[in-house]
């Protein structure tokens, strides 16, 4: 193999462990830098339990870098949604109608582990830890970092220097405060934050169905669980910070905590043993969307996975959406295009229109998470939809399909068809244009999909001539 | 008039001087803080006359504040667009079919030293010039200057902050900087700039027709001009900073200019005499959106104007919008909310939906202007528009007309109902489902409106129902 130039990855997150591996198999020599300690030998969780939904696109990533099998191993398969509601019953929602199309839970740190596990494998990578970047000077491709352990600040110098260093990225904000060019960027905040709590194991197995993620959707507020493989589940609370009659700033003692809970979420409560020292001890984080342009400056720097495009976790995508950064950019380095310049520009011509759509559809599922899952015209949709990708398997394909098992269509593509599907599903049924009863024949479900295709290409074509 | 607060306004541009003169009205002690010197004794134009579009929110605001008149005597009317194709024939699109529904050409800095005027005269306002606001301490409510022409530095303090200091707020700079709460903001460019120009009077008078807005359309850039009420018009060419074959990186020496003019504005080179000193001289500036939240922080500091929401000037709305402000905040104010802080969530609350919408429409008409306004499907529905307008002048309402002739409907109504009555009509345009023949009758017209009416209507409710 000729020489190859040397890479400098900032992060050795989920997409900055997966790039170098990739970059490693490419041949480059990659220095990867992270600034927490190596998680393989330190329990940096401080205690608690953190897992992701893993899928489609997840999953064809990891299979370029020869790491799907391995992964797969630790993932716990999510058919559907299990909607929880004030007086405990449940109700299902699948998330396909077709056989074999289902999300997975798995624990962000042992992805992690291994990843850099296999990244570590390359010879021509370099994992260098506690090494937290403060500063990268753009312009002459050098990275500044402090040692967190013997305290000792250096320098290193690369031929590219990439940022994974997520959602808030050190090399972002070089591009923002220096005002070198025209650098287009937003942070936006949900009014909802977040807090983690546990469902821990009894005996050694799961409390509740394991093969779901479960919702307790309550209008303002939600909770939901997925699943550990020890058998707990980690459970979040979305609530708002300061609206509402409860809100995490007046959820401040023990009574007014376990007030809110047995009113709204009793059947949960019951199985949360630690939720006053949880409550307490456990961080309440902001959800927030980041999107920015330019990515790269010139042939020397690139944002990719959350440093470049950060997104709230309602359609569970943020780590497929980084680890497909990884796909998209190996096609491009596929295409020899030989500048670095070219390379970023078109990876990001490429790439950017996608994933300001999944941050886009993931604020959308949080108002559906939260307002619409239980609302009976939304539930009507969705048996419909399960009763068209069952009979239908190729032919119909709802929007959380679309974006979820359809890893070969991008996520702008899948937003424009999904919501012109979903309009044009949901006004069948407010008019009662299609028939919606409990079981219907194939032939009965076919005139439903003749109807649904031909109105969402309607709404297709009207917002095509409505941009002239 | 009992003893009222000290409130201090950060900036004296057009919003600022309208706020400080509306503020004493009301009876508060204001100190109004420029950092530039006194447009009325220096000339700060650096030799170039600035105009804006005026209209009718903006002339409201004025009216409510005494100003109107005044301001109307340096108006010069435009009644519509007048295109101008490569070979130099025009067309001409009215901006409404009702009479006494036009904009106005009106100098910034004209209407700038009138507001200044009427602050003056009350008592109860200071005004300092040459006062550069570096840095505000919001959480103790001090403000840190620098006098430019001393170079001494000094602070206020108030019991109300509010920055109406512009595109590049000071304040809104030290809310982003200091993180002290969760601050949404975002600042995206457009891939064009502009650059301003000038054509000259020809013995005291206009050249061209002072009654319209010039534009020379070119699908990848254009020209406007505006017309002065010396004679002259100043000229703006947007054009993008890096792309195509003609660009602001790449006509960097006059033949190359002159062969740009020529090939693509012969009629407008024709009467720009100076292009090449202008072109060298005059400033290439960015085309910027700003939007955040929350404008305010607890009962202290509050942004408004550009500060709070800059946008780009495709829907000639920016200082109309910022004018605006001042009407929704006076509003708020009549309320007796007691609270600064509940004042200032209150008029957030009010006014942030429609800022919002602005800055989108003001994006949306970039392109109305560059690619649509010569496409004959869009021309089309012009002519029909205007037709409806001049014989239903009380039933039908363009978007156009909407957003700035009917300043008793928010700029997010106005969007929402533009946007679906614009859908509506290029759809029943392109199916031939109306008649668009030269001269209708009135009952032909009627027939079309009940259409337009009623398909408006259909996509309002399937919008509605999409969610949920």
């Amino acid at each position: 193999m000729e020489k190859k130039e040397k890479i400098l990855v900032i992060g050795a997150g989920l997409c900055g462990s997966l790039l170098a591996l990739r970059l490693a198999q490419r041949g480059y020599e990659v220095e990867l830098f992270e600034s927490r300690p190596d998680l393989r030998k330190v329990d940096i969780s401080a205690g608690r339990s953190i897992n992701l939904a893993l899928s489609d696109r997840g999953l064809k990533a990891l299979r370029l870098c020869g790491v799907e099998d391995k992964a797969k191993e630790i993932c716990i398969p999510m058919k559907g949604r299990l909607m929880h509601d004030r007086a405990g019953n449940t109700f299902e929602s699948d998330y396909s109608g077709r056989t074999g199309e289902f999300i997975n839970s798995i624990s962000r740190g042992d992805l992690n582990a291994l990843l850099l596990d296999a990244a570590e494998e390359h010879e021509n990578v370099n994992i260098h830890f506690n090494a937290a970047c403060q500063h990268v000077d753009f312009e002459n491709k050098i990275a500044y970092f402090k040692d967190y352990t013997t305290k000792n600040k250096f320098q290193q110098s690369a031929d590219v220097i990439i940022g994974t260093d997520g959602a808030g990225s050190i090399l972002r904000k070089s591009y923002y405060l220096e005002k070198k060019f025209l650098f287009s960027y937003s942070q936006m905040y949900l009014t909802h934050g977040y807090k983690e709590l546990e469902i821990p194991a009894k005996n050694g197995t799961h409390q509740i169905s394991k093969n779901h993620l479960h919702i307790w959707p309550r209008g303002d507020f939600m909770l939901i669980a997925l699943p550990n493989m020890d058998g707990s589940f980690t459970v979040t609370l979305f609530l708002s910070f300061d609206e509402g009659e409860y809100n995490f700033n007046n959820l401040t003692n023990e009574k007014v905590i376990n007030e809110f809970f047995e009113k709204e979420f009793p059947d949960a409560l019951a199985l949360i043993p630690n939720i006053k020292e949880e409550f307490a001890n456990n961080p309440t984080s902001p959800l927030g969307t980041v999107k920015c342009s330019p990515w790269s400056y010139q042939e020397n720097t690139l944002l990719m996975g959350d440093a470049a495009h950060a997104i709230v976790p309602f359609y569970g995508q943020g780590m497929n959406a980084s680890f497909e950064d990884v796909v998209v950019f190996d096609e491009v380095l596929n295409q020899n295009l030989g500048s670095w310049q070219v390379i970023f520009k078109v990876y990001e011509k490429n790439r950017k229109k996608d994933t300001d759509a999944i941050a886009d559809l993931a604020i959308d599922n949080f108002y559906e998470m939260r307002d619409h899952v239980a609302n009976p015209l939304f539930k009507e949709k969705r048996k419909i939809e399960m009763d068209l990708e069952k009979h239908f398997p190729n032919r119909y394909f709802s929007k959380y399909s679309l974006v979820t098992f359809n890893e070969n269509i991008g996520y702008n593509e899948a937003m424009l068809r999904g919501r012109a599907q979903d309009k044009a599903l949901l006004k069948l049924i407010a008019d009662k244009d299609i028939k919606t009863s409990l079981n219907m024949t194939k032939s009965e479900l076919e005139i439903v999909l003749k109807k649904v295709e031909d109105e969402t290409q309607e709404m297709l074509r009207e917002d095509k001539i409505a941009k002239l």
